[in-house]
């Protein structure tokens, strides 16, 4: 990390959308991982990848699009379900290739209608065993939410 | 993401390490993302990479460990600082390829200097224009931390 020219100096003060676009460091696959955080628990809800477009539309709209690297296409969070994140900002790391949305998140982030999608939690108990707790809080019902026609 | 075989199915109730990292769904580089966070304010730290022998030396020793992409190695955060991070919980999302690692931070994660690598925050101003601000908390002088001899 530390032999990156920074994401600053790359920015070098400008401050157009497509400025701070440039500056990123997009990785062989054109794409940013993008991590969404409740603005006000600091709750992680979910880790995603953005291209170029998804963030243009992004700052566009104010609502988080992301590419579904399994889709293989541009995806608006919230397309199906309603389940939208509303971007309140974002914040860049130092070498400027991930980004922390906080975010007003619309019921909750997760297609199995969790609020996070970091719903389970693993410790280390005795003898070396892993303790897993489910600490998400279920708040929609994902049978309701998705696979109905709209 | 609703097509996958969720983590939970994979793991069915195991305990072990290595069963953990059996279920996890490794990218085709075999890593997952990892994003770690404070685990008293929940100010996101950083983004990385790590494979599966990185988690099985964070298992072992509750010291973070990462793949490092730019230096294709292991990489044993703090190794140079001191910095380290040390586990107190790990959380996997929905489809098992992504973690957030909860930790507490010696110092500050950043090699600027910040308890944060996220230390920049953006919004939209007016006409469209960004607006930036340096959020992040200057912790130590990364002069001193950095290109020491140990």
């Amino acid at each position: 990390m530390g032999d990156d020219v920074e994401f600053f100096e790359r920015l070098n003060g400008a401050k157009s959308v497509s400025s701070f676009l440039d500056a990123l460091k997009w990785d062989e696959d054109g794409r940013v991982v993008v991590v969404s955080q409740d603005h006000r628990s600091k709750e992680v809800l979910g880790v995603a990848f953005a291209n170029r477009e998804a963030l243009e539309l992004t700052f566009k709209t104010g609502l988080m699009h992301y590419y579904s690297r399994s889709r293989k296409k541009l995806w608006k969070k919230g397309e199906e379900s309603g389940h939208f994140q509303r971007l309140v900002d974002l914040r860049v790391d130092c070498d400027g290739d991930a980004l922390v949305a906080r975010v007003r998140q619309v019921k909750g982030n997760c297609h199995l209608g969790y609020f996070s999608c970091f719903a389970s939690r693993f410790t280390k108990g005795q003898g070396g065993a892993l303790r897993m707790k489910l600490v998400g809080k279920k708040v929609f019902d994902p049978r309701k939410a998705y696979g109905k026609k709209r």
